[in-house]
């Protein structure tokens, strides 16, 4: 059969697909941003009627078969064409390998863990949400089998956010990181180097911080025209295309920073789905390539540049314009030295840039054991604790601050966690291939060429080849770190 | 064959096209309240897709089998079941008679009216705008005929917004008006009472104007936790279901009644939705029946309650306690004076409501002499303007202040003037058997027992009779506005 017909097809089913989403993603921001609670129940029969229209658009005989046709004819077709015919393979073993009824079951039984989980963290007892984290482990295990029962499961779920990332390299990548940062915390710790933040919780009146995080966005190049910034209780950024994209942030009256460090995550997330080339408009390739890369482009904003001496030396006196009160007398030495204040503490979105990816460690830890059935459930709590007292020194005083205070395991969100990590480490390695420049024009210019405009077309590790010659390398952030805080606190 | 199997489906078909509506209804709130504006062509592709979507699974061989076994079943069927197999039968026959590929001309053709009447407005040059105007009169004649040759084609535009009205109705219901409206304005021009409005017109800030409107909406008996109000450039209500009901108003810091005025009458249109009976929920009757008892339900806020003595008396308390300065010593004489001032003027959105349905009337009689043919699109200018002297004895200064004001014709819209003035006569029929009583308790109480609960279940006719014993009666809205304005400007 001619693969033009087939490939017609494709193209028009990506369409269809790509307007789902759409409408997908402007309900799911409509109910982050105001919409009524009560109406929640309508909202779920659209999304859900539209998941499984999405599902039978993409999942059939036809499909399958345009597929195979295309495969075959791989060569003559665009760069473009040939990627999202691959993606759409792979999307189709998965999902036609594992059966409807399971599939069904299990979402079943996430939406359920949804609520276990919020029961058990507010009443701190773990119990309440382990029986449902026991099944939700047993289906991915099971899932991971039917889609390759020869690879390592976690391989399987890491490649759901991070392909070519493996159990193998992660092992390293965290083996690295404990050797570094450990040792360098240690010693931060056992330093008399006192560091005073207390001007950033004085009253920084909301009205003001929201007219700042605008002004945040426009410095970071951030284009208003094509997008817009909201508030939600967590703060997310939704490309749902090139010409709209989305971000929320939230606000303390008493702590400025933090929704500072929010609009210039988000906004980092946010520059990546705006600056997508615009030959993906309209295609399954125009977002994020990973969440891996994707992290590193908020990580890039909120700590290797927001958080440099030569940034906050250019943006200090913006915000000493805003609060010239609260501010007063505050130099981009006191500043800088405030914002870098490193101190374990229990709650990972709450960690500095430091102790962040010994968070992390501790998660990925966790679910390696928990998937080769080297933990128990059961065990779980002391098994964190342990954990947090091995890396940060410290104790949580109970589960809610512990092992209970994150949503992902609840969704089945296993081989997340660490893409957090890896997004801090590819920040780092970008940041040095950019010649440390932190002026934020040339910052953009950089990550627009080398990163933001490939969408998913290139994988991570062809981003990292492409445009610094060389893998992802946790070398490059762990001398960050050692640079960074040794000099801080007078190491 | 069994029509329980029909039944399943056809709810089936109904549910995933309430479900669709559900999105589309968010895409076009997010449109409306602050989406990026570069956006829109994606969301035009998402909108576009989801509307031929919702056309495929209600016109097919299978849908329409199903609606004939249905119809030989339908004392079987509840009354909402029955209703709604009713409804779309009508539904099908509309869009199954017309051929496919004119449906498509047509609606490029009124995309393209948009830009040429927006521009025809903006130069004041109506011949920018005439000839796609006459091309959709010649559609809107020939679609007529598809439907059904033998009725008058007016009659098959006026069934889309209002069940049961005809010209021969209509003829009758305007003579009325002109005879009473058109020689009581006059008299009310000749009068010498002076009405001072001046106040009204003071700086009153937004964010007051902003807490007035939600207060306003609790007074009425809105719930705000089963909806929300926002702002957009042209106010607008959106039931998307029972539980999440939206309405917009806008704000002017000089003209505090405008602001007012269109949270009441938005305010009207929201509560309509808001109380339908849950019955309805999840099926294609939960929303208003017909456009003329939907503007009821906001004229009567806007008109009828809010402009009443009672009401003014209870909330003149309200304002003067916002606006302590700008309301200094008026009194509910002064307010209810001020707000019901009349005034001929040539924009129809700004009219008082007294010569607001002449404005409505002019329209009417120039739509029936187009589609009866009786008037030439080129002629339609003068028409207007001559109309404009008749009833209101004012001549509009140019086209954008005249034939050119309204979008309502380059959407094809044509039947829809008439439901506005049906509107504001029903509502002074219905005030008039709930005798008078302005409390807004008792008020909600009346409309939603005799109007809300019912959705789209009862026709207008079914609703008038059963409310008032009889059908829509334009002398109650004569004689209302007679004794109103008699006593007010002491005739």
């Amino acid at each position: 059969m001619d693969y033009k017909e087939a490939l017609n097809r494709f193209r028009i089913k990506i369409e269809k697909v790509v307007a789902i989403n759409y409408a997908n993603s402007i309900m799911e921001w409509d109910a982050a941003t105001g919409a009524p609670k009560k109406g929640a129940p309508m909202r779920g029969e659209s999304l859900g009627f539209l998941t499984v229209l999405q599902h039978e658009i993409l999942i059939n005989k036809e499909a399958e078969e345009d597929l195979e046709i295309l495969l075959q004819n791989i060569d003559k077709l665009t760069d473009i064409e040939a990627k999202m015919v691959k993606n759409s393979k792979k999307e189709f073993v998965k999902m036609s390998r594992i059966p409807k009824n399971e599939l069904r079951d299990y979402h079943m039984l996430t939406n359920r863990a949804q609520h276990s989980w919020e029961e058990a963290r507010e009443k701190d007892d773990f119990s309440i949400f382990s029986k449902d984290l026991k099944e939700i482990i047993n289906y991915k295990r099971k899932f991971a089998k039917y889609i390759d029962a020869k690879e390592h499961p976690y391989n399987i779920f890491l490649d759901d956010y991070e392909e070519g990332m493996t159990v193998e390299k992660l092992n390293a990548f965290f083996s690295k990181l404990k050797e570094r940062i450990v040792p360098l915390l240690k010693k931060i710790e056992e330093s008399k180097t006192v560091i005073n933040d207390d001007f950033l919780k004085k009253s920084y009146p909301i009205y003001l911080q929201k007219e700042a995080a605008t002004e945040l966005l426009e410095i970071m190049g951030f284009d208003l025209t094509r997008g817009m910034l909201k508030e939600s209780t967590h703060p997310f950024t939704m490309g749902t295309n090139i010409d709209d994209v989305r971000l929320t942030s939230r606000y303390d009256e008493n702590n400025m920073l933090s929704g500072t460090l929010s609009v210039a995550h988000e906004g980092g997330h946010a520059l990546y789905e705006q600056n997508i080339s615009r030959d993906l408009f309209n295609t399954s390739l125009a977002t994020g390539t990973s969440l891996g890369i994707h992290e590193s482009q908020s990580r890039i904003y909120e700590n290797n540049i927001f958080k440099s001496k030569e940034f906050i030396n250019f943006y200090l006196p913006f915000l000493v314009k805003r609060y010239p009160e609260q501010l007063k007398d505050i130099t981009t030495e006191n500043f800088y030295n405030a914002i870098n204040r490193v101190e374990p503490s229990f709650i990972r979105v709450d960690a500095d840039e430091l102790t962040y990816s010994l968070h992390i460690m501790v998660r990925y830890e966790i679910e390696l054991a928990l998937i080769e059935e080297r933990l128990e459930v059961e065990d779980l709590p002391e098994y964190w604790n342990n954990k947090m007292f091995e890396y940060l020194g410290i104790t949580p005083p109970n589960n809610s601050m512990g092992v209970l205070q994150d949503v992902h395991w609840s969704h089945g969100l296993f081989g997340y966690f660490p893409t957090y990590a890896l997004g801090s480490a590819y920040a780092a390695q970008f940041s040095h291939y950019m010649n440390e420049e932190k002026e934020p024009k040339k910052v953009l210019e950089w990550l627009n060429k080398n990163i933001h405009t490939y969408g998913s077309l290139l994988t991570p590790d062809e981003i990292s080849l492409k445009s610094c010659g060389e893998l992802l390398n946790p070398e490059y952030f762990c001398s960050y770190l050692e640079k960074k805080f040794t000099n801080l606190y007078n190491l």
